[in-house]
């Protein structure tokens, strides 16, 4: 390992936050990115009043749309809400006009829908979560099934906790190894999962069944 | 996988939050919490105004101290803030009070500081943060560096990302395996981090001095 530089360069990083996100998706590359030499961070939504997210946590954006600077990474998650946003033509216009200067256009878990609802993921391969999958590949996106998915500058996470992962992956394109290895020490993130079912293969078809089946049953109970 | 029950036991979760926290250290467990079969999640603090984690993220408390009612699971996480409310009397007296009556008292990360200094911890093992074990093994506690440690009804995660996994554990302990695995394939939970050095054991030491000698520079930077 060498020695670190002290002149790192700067990267403004705008991460996109609205009501029923999963607060996860976003939190876990904010960690990462929370930890790089030399960003600017902004959540961002159409107002500064508090939004809420699908677990119920409330979290109070920091930068509005019209007050967003240029960003180098663009970010936005997924979550259980996502549906009610998704055709909202002031957050895919925002998207565009971000997208198309950004350095880095990314997302995690089903934020990818986002993207290619605003056209900056036409002839790209992109991650989501697995139960959003066929959602993404209707719209004819070419689907990817690894954990973070990147092809030229799009880097896209798949499901909620695979945002660490597609942080880290982050970490390493903009400032290299070294600190993305000293940011997973930081966050100690040496995982290790309960079962052998985080994902649909390793899972089988009656766990996944289980899930849809509990969390349609949860929902209801939730509308 | 036996049919899943439909009369769920009901249980009242209570997250401490504070300024300077680490905000995955909750968010993590927070996500897992989200999706289990019956619970309510109370966000709590002195007063409902927003407060910033030490990733720079507003989040507004919904629960006071003094309108919260017993809780069940109590957790509570650390964070590079966490120096400022460490011997807070109002904080302290609210987790002991909570403490001495919940079925589980929690924490992830540097959150079992906290704990420990409500008297919550004596005699019992618990688990840190890496970099935070001497300092907790200072306050007689004798430190355990498992992901999750449990002992008897004290739950307590090790660094940031091990709050997913301590999550799931409450959850099996609250709700059985089943639904730990379905909160586990819902969070796609099926980790894949790029190096291995997630851990002091497996980062070495000489990544471990250049991880603290960056984080005293960017701490001192921010100062």
């Amino acid at each position: 390992m060498t020695e670190l530089p002290t002149n790192w360069q700067h990267y403004v990083i705008g991460i996109v936050i609205y009501p029923g996100m999963t607060t996860l998706d976003v939190v876990g590359p904010q960690t990462v990115f929370s930890v790089l030499p030399n960003v600017k961070i902004h959540r961002i939504w159409k107002t500064l009043a508090p939004i809420t997210g699908d677990d119920g946590m409330m979290i109070v954006p920091d930068t509005t749309f019209a007050d967003c600077p240029p960003v180098d990474v663009l970010c936005i998650g997924g979550g259980r809400g996502q549906s009610a946003s998704i055709d909202d033509a002031e957050l895919l216009d925002f998207l565009k006009a971000q997208g198309d200067n950004a350095k880095f256009v990314t997302s995690v878990c089903g934020g990818s829908e986002f993207l290619a609802k605003a056209g900056l993921l036409e002839g790209y391969r992109a991650a989501t979560h697995w139960a959003m999958r066929p959602q993404l590949a209707k719209l004819g996106i070419e689907v990817g099934t690894e954990r973070v998915v990147t092809d030229r500058n799009r880097m896209t996470g798949g499901g909620v906790t695979a945002g660490i992962d597609f942080g880290l992956a982050v970490a390493k394109a903009l400032y290299g190894e070294d600190i993305a290895k000293i940011s997973q020490l930081l966050m100690e993130y040496d995982p290790a999962p309960p079962y052998d079912v985080g994902s649909p293969e390793k899972a089988g078809p009656e766990l996944i069944e289980k899930a849809m089946q509990y969390m349609a049953q949860k929902m209801g109970a939730i509308l």
